[in-house]
């Protein structure tokens, strides 16, 4: 089966070197051309536009996007559509919003091409060795790529969620749970590190690790953390975030749907990229109005 | 090696059973005389009262209690220390407070008996089948024990965490996160189920526990769960708590530490718990009052 990439970033050269793996031929395009030198040593072909890499094509052409979610993603997908012929698929596996994924959904439908919508978990060893995908679209045309899901996942590794925008907003849901089990595991641990005991931080994540309730990947991730860096003195504590927790609580709030800890996970991330600090200085400064309470100058 | 057991409920008994199947000879007591039989039929050797059960012993004696948390725990540690030779060993297992913990350590150190605090995590099967223990004391003693823990946890899953107190301290701040971690999950399904979509949440949360990012065992439980209760509809939203969620907020006051999180999941609970709803009846009658908003009238 031949695969056409685009969008050779981390995710993207991930799965195309794990595609590689399980014998597919791959063929890819990225708007950095650098990358394509990486890609045809493993093994694929590279091609400096769209128009080449969809040219030549000998069956029903499969189009695997990886790119970062909003226009870019949205575009690409018009534009890959316009390209494509009629019984075409155009999987999308980007983090995107599933609303984007809906109106990508009829564009493509309004086409004759099949567009399936893909929530990649795992990260970037994930999309090398084995990720977590929540598939959204037609059930036929995913029976028709559950080898290929087969091949990419790690076993048991993914699920056909629904119609069109199903995979994406299951993907949502899934890193809003992930932005509150981060912050839960960051203040248990910034809690350790104000305790009385002197605790071993790595340790304590191993045995965290082993055999407790909140053993996890995550817990595994914090016992590397830790012995990569210590006491993390290089890092600033400033969280980004890339969109799916802030989409999670605007969901939330459409629906009317109480998600106090998901929410205050994303508002902690925003706080922590806050450096003008009004609201702490006006309270601050009230509390000197009213009640003579010092202020902490700023040097 | 001979072990007393003091609590012979869920956990005690788990641990009894993991004790004999590793050969070790277990004599237990505990005040509800049923479960004796139970112990007997394992091959324990049961006693009607601690007098009877520290009677005869042989060489240094070693207790393991595991009871309720608060005064049964730390009065039994006294009245146990009482009967207790110098020398003897006192492994207090349950879910105590550190500071029960560091006063019953002090208790026993005048006496001369050995104290050990141990936070014990992984639910009644890890008493049973490995568990995973956060062991505080000194460390000679936590030496000479470690043929016992290595026997009773998971590979890998114990860590002397420090002086007396340090375990408790550890497995409360363990609950604190396994609170945050298990409310963010809740409110992720919870959103799911409010969803556009008709999301199979059994199969939801088997596909999240392989290869993506939040896998882990509580969200193994979550598919277990929907497995056997389905739409949930034979259970109250009613989450009681067992006092390490507030202890671990607590110490965030005492140490002015911001866990915004971890407190918003104690809080939840405690919303949970709230039949009367005087601050949502109050908020309600506010909005009334000065902005005329209709009030929904309880039946």
């Amino acid at each position: 089966m031949e695969i056409a990439m685009i969008g050779l970033g981390k995710m993207g050269m991930g799965i195309a070197e794990n595609l590689l793996r399980h014998r597919y031929q791959v063929k890819g395009f990225d708007i950095d051309p650098n990358v394509g030198n990486a890609l045809l040593e493993m093994g694929g072909d590279f091609y400096p536009d769209i128009d080449s890499l969809l040219a030549n094509k000998m069956d029903r052409q499969i189009v695997w996007l990886m790119l970062p979610a909003g226009d870019l993603t949205n575009n690409t997908v018009m534009d890959t559509a316009n390209k494509l012929s009629e019984g075409d698929i155009l999987i999308e596996a980007g983090n995107s919003h599933y609303q984007d994924s809906l109106n990508n959904y009829e564009y493509c439908q309004a086409k004759g091409i099949h567009f399936i919508d893909v929530g990649t978990s795992g990260g970037v060893e994930g999309a090398r060795h084995g990720a977590c995908m929540m598939i959204g679209g037609e059930q036929s045309i995913f029976n028709n790529l559950r080898s290929l899901f087969t091949d990419l996942c790690v076993e048991n590794g993914f699920i056909h969620t629904g119609p069109a925008g199903s995979g994406h907003y299951l993907k949502m849901v899934h890193n809003g749970i992930e932005y509150g089990m981060m912050q839960s595991i960051g203040e248990g641990f910034n809690l350790l590190h104000h305790s009385p005991y002197d605790y071993k931080m790595a340790e304590v994540a191993h045995v965290f690790n082993h055999g407790s309730v909140i053993r996890s990947w995550l817990m595994a991730l914090v016992e590397k953390i830790y012995q990569e860096h210590g006491e993390m003195t290089e890092v600033a504590g400033i969280i980004p975030s890339s969109g799916e927790g802030k989409w999670t609580v605007e969901e939330a709030l459409r629906l009317r749907v109480n998600l106090p800890v998901i929410t205050q996970s994303l508002m902690t991330r925003f706080a922590s990229e806050d450096c003008d600090k009004i609201s702490e200085k006006l309270v601050a400064l009230l509390r000197n109005q009213f009640g003579g309470h010092a202020i902490v100058k700023d040097e």
